[in-house]
């Protein structure tokens, strides 16, 4: 038993997908998340940059005394943690490789695609992580930077003018190669999944890899014995970067409702 | 005579637009560019944290014993500079007068739109300057957010299927308003000039501060006798918080040709 906080970061609100996920698979637990939205978004930056932010969000989160941290951040998990994971004894976990355990799990033809940040795609993490689940498994991947802006600006819905052309556009290549699974590798995607389900069609599966981290987190800490007692009400503590009104105003988009927990302004340093 | 250098900067790269107007007009004189490429874009945040970033871009260069500085970032401009200018001796030269004064200039129906990010527009900086340099001018305003990201992904060109429909959805409305000239209240804007000059058809002035900007700050320092020695060769360094490499790659799109100088990556704090 360890009542000590989980820690969640991401860039800014994508990872809040992951924290509902928690806050409803977890009420015992106490919850604090980080959100860098006075530096979002990190998915264009370069990798020394994307290292730099990740050990400060990493820094800030272990100065709350938690006892394991979940990477909500796509550029993050797949640029930065495979080098900053091992600087640190708390456990950290990213979404690369749950997201990838159940892609491996659910394809049938072991033809898997992969939408992400620029930097996400070019850092190959989801298809190494991939391979080593189910050996053998071809995988597609597409850089989709405009996801992210058409997103925050509420562009998600059915016959939107903007992201039907995008989607379009960025999805036709893997559409084309019969790919069954579908890994939306970036927080911010599983927004447009009503978008993109209709476009890819029914038979192939669609992954987020928040929910499956929050998940593997779950488990992982259970079978650490590491759950909070059963009989406390968890609290939720957000920290933001720029201005704690603006995030939760937009906070909703993410998290379906209003979030429960106080919201504080913090550096990062 | 002064032969300081001149500081210039910006949330990222647009203010290369006015960079390189600079560097055209003004051979003679050192240019110290500094873009936040860390942090960029400072668009959607708060007032608040414009102006915390604003004061960290100007002691930057307040430290490389400049004489002017010239603010070529509209949201800085727009939002922050009415309270930090006065906070310093050097003087500090932001994009909306020289825009504003240019529009009352070129205007015959007194009908002047203006696009820019959501805080920019917020800010009514524009509508006020408009009003002080022709009373009873009538002004009309746009937030454009997607315009940045998707300059950014170089959609800019006619026929892109993407730019269309946004440049169409964004500026309906300011062209049903009649109007005869159009503020692009941000660098990023003056790169969608074809399209948007397109939409507005040929009777509409497009007005791009960046340029605006560096024409005053020229004109300025003439009146004050503080040009460079006109026999001297002036030098063009380059800061950022993001990768170097990274920078020099893409300024190209906005300085129509590789940029000459040195470019280092440093902190802000």
């Amino acid at each position: 038993m360890d009542n000590r906080p989980i820690g969640v970061f991401d860039s800014g609100l994508g990872g809040l997908t992951a924290m509902r996920k928690l806050v409803e698979a977890m009420p015992n637990e106490d919850l604090i998340y980080l959100g860098d939205t006075g530096r979002v978004p990190y998915g264009g930056r370069s990798r020394d940059t994307i290292i730099k932010y990740a050990r400060q969000d990493i820094e800030f989160l272990l100065s709350h005394n938690i006892k394991a941290i979940a990477v909500a951040c796509g550029t993050v998990s797949t640029v930065a943690l495979e080098q900053v994971a091992k600087e640190y004894d708390t456990p950290i976990f990213g979404v690369v490789e749950p997201a990838a355990w159940k892609a491996a799990r659910l394809t049938k033809s072991g033809r898997i695609g992969i939408i992400g940040t620029v930097n996400s795609v070019a850092s190959g993490a989801y298809d190494r992580a991939i391979q080593g689940f189910r050996p053998g498994s071809e995988t597609f991947s597409k850089a989709c930077p405009l996801f992210v802006p058409l997103v925050e600006n509420g562009r998600i819905h059915r016959g939107d003018k903007v992201i039907e052309p995008v989607v379009e556009e960025y999805l036709s290549g893997l559409r084309d190669k019969n790919i069954d699974t579908l890994i939306l590798g970036c927080t911010h995607y599983p927004l447009l999944s009503e978008v993109i389900g209709d476009f890819m069609g029914p038979d192939v599966n669609l992954v987020s890899p928040g929910a499956e981290t929050a998940e593997y987190l779950i488990k992982k800490l259970k079978q650490a014995d590491a759950l909070a007692d059963s009989d406390r009400q968890g609290s939720h503590r957000y920290y933001v970067t720029d201005s704690a009104e603006i995030f939760r105003r937009q906070a909703s988009l993410f998290m379906d409702s209003d979030i429960s927990g106080e919201v504080s302004e913090t550096e990062l340093l």
